[in-house]
């Protein structure tokens, strides 16, 4: 079996929600697992002094009008939340405890907590909706409240964005990695199933 | 007959450079035309507060990597020039006094430009290397040297970097307007052709 395709994504990126919809069945068509590792964007924008996409001027627009757009190319449900960016750090704490009990939940709370922010426009930074979300899927409210401040769950998340930033080179996300070669961003998935494909060029 | 694609190019993009090599195409495949427009993207970084890519932490060495494996992909000859960025007003402002008398030598000089740069690794805004390529393609150096001094040369420069800016929002090259709608970067084009195949989305 070949290696595990490495989706890094902050619950707080568009495209990384747009990405969300498309990673698995990419890697299904080549026989290929998908590992999401869920990071914090912020502490890249604090090493690479670079802001959010929308905050840039001129790039700002553009941004907002291509999140939909690239959405709407692919039929994936999605409205510009009111509140952006927002911290994700509970949102990816709960997952990495999920992780760690099921894989397949951890996903689907991801796809669950992407849905409640890009469709539903409702912030999942939130420490009561990601608890809300886990109870939609049957995870107690109290262990999943007590999860949240497991040490070992804030230094998963902790190592995953350093790992990502310091060793990987991580600066965006969607951030994927196939064989250990980096692609940012969504709109690279074509050259990622290229990649794929011919082993590389 | 549908308006043409306006591609709006710094001469010392890499993704200029690589998007100069398939547009023509991604027309002709359409029954379009491309109307060639060097601006300045320096002028951008001075309103956007940005910086060229391979300047910005974490960013950069992706860049590097990145400009010659999307030049691989299409098998376009590529070299990172060792002078980068450069300047580039000459440049665009022979092409503009080559458009005004011949659109298909501006073009001719346009792609024998960023060959200079992106594979030979020459510094392409340098006067003298501008008044050689033209000779190259029969323009008296002359001449030429004379053009990029008339204030109407240099006043079309000018007027298509502050309307692509002011007006256009553009913030990056390439940038690509179909019928208005406007595509950042030369990894767009499959999204482009899809836009024009369907009339947008």
């Amino acid at each position: 079996m070949a290696r595990p395709i490495e989706f890094f994504f902050d619950f707080s990126s568009p495209y990384g929600y747009i990405a969300s919809h498309l990673i698995d069945d990419v890697a299904a068509r080549h026989d290929r697992e998908v590992e999401w590792k869920p990071f914090l964007l912020g502490a890249v924008f604090k090493i690479a002094g670079t802001k959010p996409l929308i905050e840039v001027p001129l790039k700002g627009d553009y941004s907002r009008k291509d999140f939909s757009r690239s959405a709407r190319m692919y039929n994936i449900p999605f409205a510009m939340p009111a509140k952006f960016p927002i911290a994700t750090v509970a949102t990816a704490r709960a997952f990495y405890w999920l992780a760690a009990q099921d894989a397949a939940l951890a996903r689907r709370f991801a796809r669950a907590a992407y849905a409640a922010y890009f469709v539903q426009g409702r912030d999942v930074g939130d420490v009561e909706l990601v608890l809300a979300l886990g109870e939609n899927l049957g995870v107690g409210r109290d262990n999943l409240a007590t999860g949240l401040q497991e040490p070992t769950v804030k230094e998963k998340l902790k190592t995953v964005t350093d790992e990502a930033i310091n060793e990987r080179g991580v600066f965006g996300s969607p951030f994927i990695f196939v064989d250990g070669e980096g692609f940012w961003g969504s709109d690279r998935l074509p050259m990622i199933e290229r990649w794929i494909e011919t082993g590389g060029w």
